[in-house]
């Protein structure tokens, strides 16, 4: 029996666009400018805009499956080429900002960019490799609000030559839509391409699993170039919700500000933001009048469980996101389920602590390194595997990366993790950053989570040091709280009650700061590889200031 | 560009039931039986049985496509069927109780039923046909508790023979999954085959659009052979929120009192259920202790004005559901946008009396009857024509339905509406149901409407009767509410504020009940065909009792 139903309807974005201006046009969207001030505009403006672009890109040659780059902060002109590229037929390849410049001309060529959109702000960035891209346009947008230089072209001026399409072309759902690199943290960046399907199924399911509706009020702190900012742009704009988009300014004062002023019920960013933000609210609890609905999701890195505690004591819900580039991004939020509103404080932040349960058509497994499939207790640990319909199935143009998937066809996250009988997903650590010692496993996040529960922890890093005796031993940097005063031996014996002995860290550095990588995650490869050169020169245990940090 | 996401992932139900099992087994459902007692299981069992349901068919020669029925009221068995049949790649033949002896025989062959589920207190519905019916198995359920009758095949005992099938078939998400069969206001019931994919997409729609989560307590009114109970079962499922199945027990009290003792949330139903609650909270309003979120969704016929004003004074908000067999059913939800939430009550009245703004992906235009696209103004009126995933494009094995499609696909809804610049659709009336008096159209439900909103009217149905001179001419039919007194004369002057002059009812008939069709939907068919019969016994006008109801 066949089934009778338009099943070739295809999910693309092009719909979302159209929904979100017909029904939802006076709905606001805030972007702060580099200047400080925050701009008001809705739907409305920004669906006719992307139409605009939708027009502009299709009228001066952009072809099917062209690469059409951004080179943005997060605000209001990034959100029309989120829509108006995909609408056009072509993949919105959204770059991180923060690539060192072999990377971010590496990107660009790899991906074969045809145009790119770039701020104002961000040309200076852009200038380092010029030479080396091949792109036929840069066309700046002029985000500070300055006339654009001149020999440049002007975004508005683009969008000022056309009108808007009302004819969108059709499109398959399984034609590409978007295109991220992921960070890098090994060797050299790598493409995953998304469908308009993949996105537009990872946008419904967002949606209901973290109970988003209309009357929310969503500031977008993660960038617009991070995995499409976790699809909330999309998700929001399908709700007829608002969104904040922060521009540059991501310090935790003017997070907090926009929070309060914009009215925020629902905020998503890396659990760096979120540290600094904590910071500020314990040292002011009422310098700031926040929503009572808000609540964040926690991603890009583990949250750890003092965090949530912490977010707790103020009466604020921190979910954890997990996921990769390669998965679109979301696989897991941490989300209590009804049954356990009951539970004491103690089992619940035990469980919001882990990385949460699969959305529906998240499909995890939990291997071990004889590729034996291990049961839902909560102990057994090994490399966690996803399929579904957002995630990635290859890289572009990577044919040395095949081994990141299994036989069977699911992604190795490169993840440890266990799950509990309950559903809930934990990362024990990246497989690359576990230490082995005497042919023993030491998950490094544990270690690291328990530091970062002292008082006077801001950081740490937990990585491997290459050792004669025991293959790799343990050793932790640590970055003081600003005005706070600890030592070394305090910290080893706090681990001391919670770990066994040949857990305990050989060494314990106190450091002003930990090196990151451009998306502001903490990067292990510096630190490993600098202690691979103390090694070698191994006599020598001192280093001269080696650590510095690009992050926000 | 080539999307490199698992894009070939299929949307099948199959994993809603492995991840319901497996995330939320402690969930429960509970199901009223026959005799009045509430009886409690959970997602746990109930998919372990269904997984049992799936080895049964697959073991016992059911094939890929083949057609499992179910004669079956709402409750935990049938939950069962609704996952283990698809899961097998069956399709689930869900068929309607109420269906006179002549089309249930119709609708089994015509769908080549191979097996019906059958409840033990339904047997005597399913013997009126069973010497007309091909059927190879009827497997009894022992819905009743008592042991199925001797020489009947015991659903138990099927289920007993099989282990829980660990393997769930691969089915590719185009394949059918479920069918219904249309009312069959007009001539024979139409079989709409739904897909894994439409019922899935369907399912992720509706659970954001009502803001359903966890947390909700859903009462499902709504017979399950009513479009897949509007899809509600599968949405439940899914987020692992409580379901409660009310059984053969569908009177207002027994309603109340699941309402009550469930404390549930969401409630989905026809108004006729509805109008029934209302009457006795509006009688007893401190009997029943509801939960103070109870919202419900109200569809399958349309909800006077008076109905939601009624609800708001109970401080219960209603929402308004658009659909037909069709279209899986749900295309639009009544559901006020934010915006909406500082108008006062009277405007907010009036927009919940529409029908809704469109679910994602549904796509909805109005045609005048020279094919001309309508604007969104909220006054011009034509047809409403839809298309999207879970929109059907053809029925099954009908080619003389063909007309029910426009020539570039889109689905005739057959509907009168307009859509006001909000995006939100009022249905003006059935094609079929519009007047036509001197060559203009009167709606007959606008003035239905208005009779129901005086207080001494129960229902109203106003229809045409033949007229030499001016065609068509309205003639209405009012059911008082028990315990009142109204004359015709009154609720003519009541009109005649309100309307035209020639819009005004020729005659006012009282009459104790209205004829409704097998799912209580007033049948406007039984009425025109008496009139006509009238018109025809030309000076004879009066009626011998003509109306009776089958309406539970």
């Amino acid at each position: 029996m066949k089934s009778l139903m338009m099943d070739d309807f295809p999910l693309t974005l092009s719909p979302l666009l159209v929904r979100a201006e017909r029904l939802f046009p006076r709905v606001t969207v805030a972007s702060r400018r580099p200047d400080r001030a925050v701009q008001y505009t809705d739907y409305g403006s920004i669906m006719i805009r992307a139409r605009t672009l939708t027009a502009a890109l299709l009228e001066e040659g952009i072809r099917r499956g062209d690469r059409v780059a951004t080179l943005m902060w997060n605000h209001s002109s990034h959100l029309e080429a989120y829509f108006g590229v995909p609408a056009a037929g072509a993949v919105l390849h959204t770059i991180n900002l923060r690539l060192p410049p072999d990377h971010l001309a590496y990107v660009i060529n790899h991906a074969r960019d045809r145009w790119i959109l770039v701020d104002d702000v961000l040309l200076p960035t852009l200038e380092k490799v010029r030479d080396r891209i091949h792109v036929e346009r840069v066309i700046v947008v002029p985000f500070s609000g300055q006339p654009v230089p001149t020999g440049s072209e002007d975004y508005e001026q683009l969008l000022g030559r056309h009108r808007p399409t009302d004819a969108l072309p059709e499109i398959g759902e399984k034609e590409a839509a978007g295109l991220c690199y992921t960070s890098g943290t090994t060797g050299l960046p790598k493409g995953v391409v998304y469908s308009h399907r993949s996105i537009v199924l990872h946008t419904l399911a967002t949606a209901f699993s973290l109970g988003l509706g209309q009357g929310d009020s969503f500031l977008v702190v993660v960038p617009m170039f991070h995995v499409n900012a976790w699809g909330f742009p999309f998700t929001m704009a399908m709700l007829g919700a608002r969104q904040v988009l922060p521009g540059p300014h991501l310090d935790a004062e003017s997070v907090l500000d926009l929070l309060e002023r914009e009215k925020v019920t629902m905020a998503a960013g890396v659990p760096a933001v979120w540290f600094g933000v904590l910071e500020a609210l314990e040292k002011e609890p009422s310098r700031w009048k926040l929503d009572p609905r808000l609540r964040m999701v926690v991603g890009g890195a583990a949250m750890p469980e003092s965090m949530v505690r912490r977010f707790a004591k103020l009466g604020i819900g921190p979910i954890h996101g997990y996921g990769l580039t390669e998965t679109s991004p979301i696989m897991t939020l941490g989300i209590p389920k009804e049954s356990m509103k009951s539970w004491d404080l103690e089992r619940r932040i035990a469980v919001l602590s882990r990385q949460g349960i699969p959305l529906p058509y998240v499909e995890l497994r939990v291997q071990d390194w004889d590729g034996v499939v291990l049961p839902w207790d909560g102990q057994s640990v090994g490399e966690l595997q996803v399929r579904g319909p957002w995630i990635a199935r290859d890289y572009l143009e990577n044919p040395e990366s095949a081994d990141k998937w299994t036989d069977d066809g699911w992604f190795r996250t490169g993840d440890v993790a266990n799950i509990d009988p309950e559903g809930y997903v934990q990362i024990v650590d990246r497989i690359k950053d576990l230490v082995k010692s005497g042919g023993e496993w030491i998950s490094s996040v544990a270690i690291e989570n328990s530091l970062v529960g002292h008082p006077a922890v801001r950081e740490a890093a937990v990585v491997a040091r290459p050792d004669p005796k025991w293959g790799e031993r343990p050793l932790a940097f640590v970055v003081p709280k600003e005005g706070t005063h600890v030592t070394a031996e305090e910290l080893r014996d706090l681990l001391a009650g919670q770990y066994p002995k040949w857990w305990l860290p050989d060494e314990i550095r106190l450091v002003p700061s930990l090196p990151k990588t451009s998306t502001g995650k903490l990067s292990k490869r510096t630190l490993r590889e600098m202690l691979a050169s103390e090694s070698k020169a191994s006599t020598d245990t001192s280093v001269e200031a080696p650590i510095r940090t690009n992050v926000q």
